[in-house]
Parts: structure tokens; C-alpha cells; sequence
């Protein structure tokens, strides 16, 4: 089962695809979506979906697993996230990929059975997961990865 | 020129289509996209994604005016209309239309030089504007009416 990880955000957005089989995990590609701040939304969001598609038709994934925003201390942040999550989200719908949300306090525990872990505890279980020499960069791409071997971990 | 009015909301999207001429306005069409409440996220947007596309085919507006949350009490809410919102600037920016964004202050001020105005004052004046008999209902519909006029009035 191949999945695309994807950790929302405007000028950010995190990407991940892993292939599971035989208990095992192997990173097909990881990266970011970065949009230009001082472009109007509309492009951002375009640029998003534009590539997201391009990700998914090169990488070809049968479920998307995506992070979930269920706190934010700062409204303007979690409206600004949740205009992209929405597009990454009709995205995988229109691709026909499976959906899954999971929130961050679930891939902390499911990676590390810890719901405090920290942002380094969760990198470094993903490339122990993945077997990779090295945190995959930038923490974006490490992020969509977590919640890529979340899905997986969780629907076993 | 035909203008679309987006009220944005996941639950309930409000529409509003209007002609611009010779300094009068006249109504085309307006209405709501409802998506049930019990139903995964990632179906809503698509229905809000199909549903837009469907009028925006039918009617071929140039332009775009969707109302804009700036501020909200409720994270919660805050974060579900930008996921439609999202959406929905991305299906007007797909389908080629230029996109203009009005906050509630705007609106309210374009419409009736007040902004203080009530929900019911904006009614009347879009009314008025359309030279309607009755206030479009629900008020979602008329909410995108208004946001379709001020973008008239402030592009002059």
C-alpha cells in the first residue's frame, strides 16, 4: 500500500510518500509546496492543488493521511492552514485517493506511544521507521511522513 | 458584467448571481449549497467544488466576490468556513475567474454607508439594489448578493 502524507499549510505545505509491505516502510519521495508570501490567495491555493496533482500522478498513492488542525492559538494561523488543508483535502478527493485526518497529539502517540513527545522524538522515529541515515528536511516533509506511517500503523 | 457572490460556510455555502449595467444591477440567480452535517469533510468540499462549478457553468460570471472572515470568536468555525472557502476560491480561480475579498465591515459599508449596519439593513438595501419585491432568502443567498454588489460598487 503506497500513502501520501501531507502536513497543511499556506506557505508550506509538507509532503510524504511511503510504500508499506511485510511490516516494513520505505520513503518513495518527500518534500514542500512553498507559495510566494506576498502572492493573493487564489494562486497560493492553485499552486497547491496544481501540485499536489503532479505529486500524485508521478507517486500514484491509494490514501491520503492528513494532519489535523484541532487547536490553534492563533486564529489567523488556523484560518490560513485550514484554506489550504481544504484545498489538499478535495484534492486527494477528486484523485480518488482514501482520506484519513489524523490530529498531531495521535501521530505523537502512535509513533512514539507518548502524546508529549517533541518535534525531534517524532523525526527521529520517522527515519528509524523508514530507515534513512538521516531526519528527512526540512521538518515539513518529516511531518507528512509522520502522518504517512501514522495511517499506516493505525489501520492495521 | 456578471459578478458571483460567495458567502462561504461548509454547511451552508450561499450564491448569489447579478448583472452590472448602465448603473443598475439585476439579479440572475442565487441560492445555497447545503452539504449534510454527518458526512466526512472531504465529500462536503467536493460537493461544494462540484456544486460552484455547476454554477459557474451555467451562468459564466467574470468575476468573483467572496466574503471574508477576518475575525471569528470560535476557532472551531473559523477554521470549517476557511476549508470551504478555500474551496470555493479555488474553483473560481480554476474556472478563470478575477477574485475580489470583501470583509463584513466592507460589505457593510459599501452597501448602506454604515458600519454598524444589521443583518436586516443589509437585506433591505440589496433588495432595493435588485429592485426586488422581497428579500432573497435564505440569507446566505442574500449575504453573497451583497458581497456580488459591493464588489460592483467598489471597482468603479
Amino acid at each position: 500500500m503506497r500513502i501520501l502524507g501531507i502536513d497543511p499549510g499556506t506557505g508550506i505545505l509538507g509532503f510524504g510518500v511511503i510504500d508499506v509491505g511485510g511490516g516494513k516502510f520505505n520513503m518513495v519521495t518527500a518534500g514542500v509546496i512553498k507559495t510566494p508570501a506576498h502572492t493573493p490567495l487564489d494562486e497560493r491555493l492553485e499552486e497547491i492543488f496544481d501540485g499536489l496533482n503532479e505529486i500524485i500522478s508521478e507517486t500514484k498513492p491509494e490514501a491520503a493521511s492528513i494532519e489535523k488542525l484541532f487547536f490553534a492559538r492563533n486564529v489567523t494561523t488556523a484560518m490560513s492552514v485550514s484554506h489550504a488543508r481544504g484545498v489538499a483535502m478535495l484534492t486527494c478527493k477528486k484523485a480518488g485517493l482514501s482520506i484519513a485526518e489524523y490530529t498531531p497529539l495521535q501521530i505523537k502517540q502512535t509513533l512514539t506511544g507518548y502524546g508529549r513527545a517533541d518535534k525531534k522524538q517524532i523525526q527521529e522515529m520517522v527515519r528509524l521507521q523508514l530507515g534513512l541515515n538521516q531526519v528527512p528536511k526540512p521538518d515539513d516533509a518529516a511531518d507528512a511522513l509522520a502522518a504517512a506511517i501514522t495511517h499506516s500503523l493505525m489501520s492495521r
